[in-house]
């Protein structure tokens, strides 16, 4: 039960210049044992070497969305580039397969590495569409299928909540502030630092979550607890009470005076006169020995007691007696009760004291909310009209709890240069052979139009030129596309020997800024939340005639007696 | 964006015999910003070593049940065992902190460890219920709130997954196999790895994910996927055709005409006649080929193509020969359609072919199930009648879809011996104040009754002594009990200094034994799935009073005017 010391061991792994994933538990054991099964009947057939191509892809945009934000790609080629297995690992694999398994198995897996395996890929950050591959793996069929389901945990999870992250800025809008604040109820510790890091990749601000923060570059946010709150008594228990002004030419000696003095001014004002009566000592003593603490970043939380009837004003008597020494304070959070009421009640607070005492922008002062938010409840409050700035989201965002998960498969699609299909009654199961190429066609209002995969030897679709979209399997859905831009979607970011060109990975915040602005490329009507218009996946005339002939070859005739 | 090569880190935090936690990405980082905000304005304000108690707990049984596992113990005392910031962590908390902070802070950060802490916990695998402390967390108030985010990550989805696992092991009963098949669909890596290792602990028999199986020696199960019948052409394709019995006397050396011949002897077979025509040969090459690589451990995925008209009957072909050389094929999976239906098709096909070649024991093959499975699929198959032998389950319990969060939280319940109530105008937020000690109470039938949560002074609950329970919020609802067992709940399971006695941290299957032991030892009512009754959680009536004490003089009186 020894915490496994990765330190060496991803160092041996590391003769590719790329870094091993981040997590050191992403090894070539985080697998199903099934892969290690089919691996040795491949070698025990003498097929292991055997030339296979998979297609990873998914069935169904998650969240009842027609998008889906393709995330995880840079850890599968981190795995992908550092994949070899260390001794200790041949061991436990030995001691994990039946005796009767032959030696010469475990000197072919010391030998395995993915110098020999080819990864075509979309780009990560990429809005992307079911069936069409995210990843196009090729290589010696034995290694390919070790892979499976390391790609599988690296991308499903990645994508789904870079997804769920893209739908929440959608609702929230532009302008807002979106903070991920998942870390506690995330799945586990890297559950929750996947989360951090996907849905910045999918377009939010900032995360709470330090360790994220220090590995990805994300901005952190964060102020204080209702504990924080709790942990003082009265003002009496401040010692340090001294403040320096901004400009650091003058000393307040008695800041908890100050601020006194300040609660007393708001509660005789004329404006705000009988909104509260006493407010909660223990709250202020909080406030302000974190005004002292963060005299250039007090955000405090006011809800532990009553927003309105403590939380508030107590904060404004903070706020005004930092305003006095120079300090412009940052805002409040708001954790519990009608967001939406109470959001608005601060506001036009806030807008009372700056009419009554003069202090420019105060009514600008920042509102966060946070308290089990998700994408209905943040569309609600958009409905109903709010004052919030910026959100805080943490459960629904990182554990997705609309979507169970996005459901990547692996599909073997050509073996031997012969292609292959899955078949199922289930349409949406079967399987698309062939090693594919995919493009995306872009109209004449620069909007995609519609994605094509073609057979991997015909000509790519050229610009101003007719061509043929069908739907892979409905023969009556079809249409003509002249498109005014191609794209090819999957590029090359492992070609195996280290001679040949790969695409790189760019820094975290280049895959957001892509995102982004692919995310606002889309038509409105397939980004819309309800009933928004499926996006059209296509393959070319050739690639269905093929697929509906290999169908037919493959699938069972009934008996009727 | 490097990896983190945690092998020379961990080592240098292993002072106390207690290796680090399992995920090398669990350092004291993994924590919300606002831990350290907060941990620098306690030392900002000379509070940093105010002692403080804070109890971790849950407001709600989950996934609509009445009970809880508790999970994720031992992870949580290997971080607090080896809780130390290096050089590096400290140098990325400045930079996350504004510039006006003081370098004090960081000398102080440098000596911060949990030697003065104190952890009190219900023992890892117990059951649970709403409101008692699983974990009462004792220390510097600075260092107890730097805790707080790693410990809720570390146990709330820990606790989850095990809830989950022991609520599918109810509905599938005692005598089902039951396999954790998740890791591809998992949240990240280590929700992956987490899923495994609690699923098992809240009483799964086995997983496939093999790096879970080397870390925590969970049993591995795993055969083969669809691509693997995929990748075969034909029978003729198979070189190696030799198969030698299974007690070494003979080989046979066309072990593919063996299985062609049993498969026509099948077809032709009196009480089998007309069910089927021609079966697939690629499926029928993948079965040999596999059959030769795990002449001992045959298990085959029989829905590639259709089950009863080629799955089945290939699978018996090749089970029989396999039988004619004294191996005993190991059984089936299926993976698609009806399995209430096909499961039992299955076992007929398996009976007549026990019954027509006289191979004995044959129609007990076993049949696993897998494809979406969930507590309520496994319900409505038990309803319907079915043949299935073991469940291979994955998205929905490792994904725990049917409940978003457990959602624990950490609350302040004491400072400086002073007690603290949280309040909320939602009864069941209101936090129960003081630094406390539980029991569970037992009846006359060995059931346990009622928990207890008392003071830390009060005497215990003695064995036949009757004490009165009371709802923590309602007065009305309270009962005398008389005790025939009392057990304490909370152990002290880190003591801070190194010569006091702590509990020892128990290995995987022992907490696995305890867990389903609880299990079992509970009223049937409170664990059936429908309206199952609650569980009683109470207070005594000393800190009934107190509490209700506390509340009146900590919340806001209203003015109406």
């Amino acid at each position: 039960m020894e915490a496994k010391a990765n330190g060496p061991k991803q160092e041996e792994r590391r003769r590719t210049g790329i870094a091993g994933p981040t997590n050191p538990l992403v090894t070539p054991l985080l697998s199903d044992l099934y892969q290690f099964t089919m691996a040795y009947a491949y070698w025990k057939a003498g097929k292991h070497n055997e030339r296979a191509v998979f297609d990873l892809y998914f069935r169904k945009n998650p969240f009842g969305g027609e998008y889906t934000v393709f995330a995880g790609l840079e850890e599968c080629i981190r795995l992908i580039a550092n994949f070899k297995f260390t001794a200790e690992e041949i061991a436990f694999i030995k001691t994990s397969l039946p005796k009767t398994c032959k030696d010469g198995f475990y000197n072919y897996l010391r030998g395995v590495d993915c110098s020999d395996v080819e990864v075509y890929a979309v780009s990560e950050g990429s809005v992307v569409f079911p069936k069409v591959p995210l990843l196009r793996v090729e290589g010696p069929i034995a290694i390919v299928q070790l892979l499976e389901t390391s790609l599988l945990n690296l991308i499903n999870y990645a994508s789904l909540v870079a997804t769920n992250a893209a739908r929440h800025r959608f609702v929230a809008g532009k302008s807002k502030l979106l903070l991920e604040f998942g870390l506690r109820r995330a799945q586990g510790p890297d559950g929750g630092i996947g989360a951090s890091k996907y849905s910045y990749l999918g377009g939010f601000d900032a995360t709470s979550n330090v360790e994220a923060g220090r590995l990805f570059g994300i901005p952190l946010r964060g102020t204080h607890s209702h504990a924080f709150v709790s942990s003082f008594t009265s003002p009496d228990e401040i010692m340090d009470k001294s403040l320096q002004s901004r400009d650091g030419s003058s000393t307040c000696e008695d800041f908890v005076s100050l601020v006194q003095t300040w609660l007393s001014k708001i509660k005789w004002s004329h404006l705000l006169h009988g909104i509260f009566g006493e407010t909660n000592q223990t709250e202020l003593a909080a406030f302000t020995s974190y005004a002292l603490a963060f005299p250039n970043n007090f955000l405090a939380l006011v809800d532990t007691y009553d927003v309105m009837r403590s939380g508030i004003p107590n904060f404004c008597a903070v706020a005004l007696a930092l305003d006095d020494l120079g300090y412009k304070a940052a805002g409040i959070r708001l954790d519990s009760g009608d967001l939406a009421y109470l959001s608005c009640e601060t506001r036009k607070f806030f807008r009372s004291i700056e009419k009554e005492f003069g202090v420019q922008d105060f009514g600008k002062m920042n509102i966060t909310a946070s308290n089990d938010l998700n994408e209905e409840t943040v569309d609600a409050l958009n409905k109903q009209g709010h004052e919030v700035d910026a959100f805080g989201i943490g459960t629904y965002l990182v554990t997705c709890y609309a979507q169970a998960a996005l459901g990547c498969v692996f599909k073997l699609v050509e073996i031997n240069n012969q292609p292959r299909i899955k078949l199922s009654e289930d349409f949406s199961k079967v399987s698309i052979p062939c090693k594919k190429r995919c493009y995306r066609l872009y109209g004449k209002e620069g909007y995609p139009l519609v994605d094509i995969m073609t057979g991997g030897n015909e000509p790519p679709p050229k610009v101003a030129e007719r061509i043929l979209c069908r739907h892979p399997f409905n023969e009556s859905k079809r249409a003509y596309v002249v498109p005014q831009h191609v794209e090819e979607l999957m590029k090359c970011f492992w070609p195996g020997s280290a001679d040949k060109a790969r695409e790189e990975l760019p820094p975290l915040k280049e895959i957001r800024d892509c995102c982004i602005k692919q995310l606002e490329q889309m038509r409105p009507d397939h980004m819309r939340r309800l009933n928004p218009t499926p996006y059209k996946v296509s393959v070319s005339a050739k690639l269905y005639d093929f697929i509906h002939f290999l169908w037919l070859n493959e699938a069972p005739v009934g008996e009727l007696e």
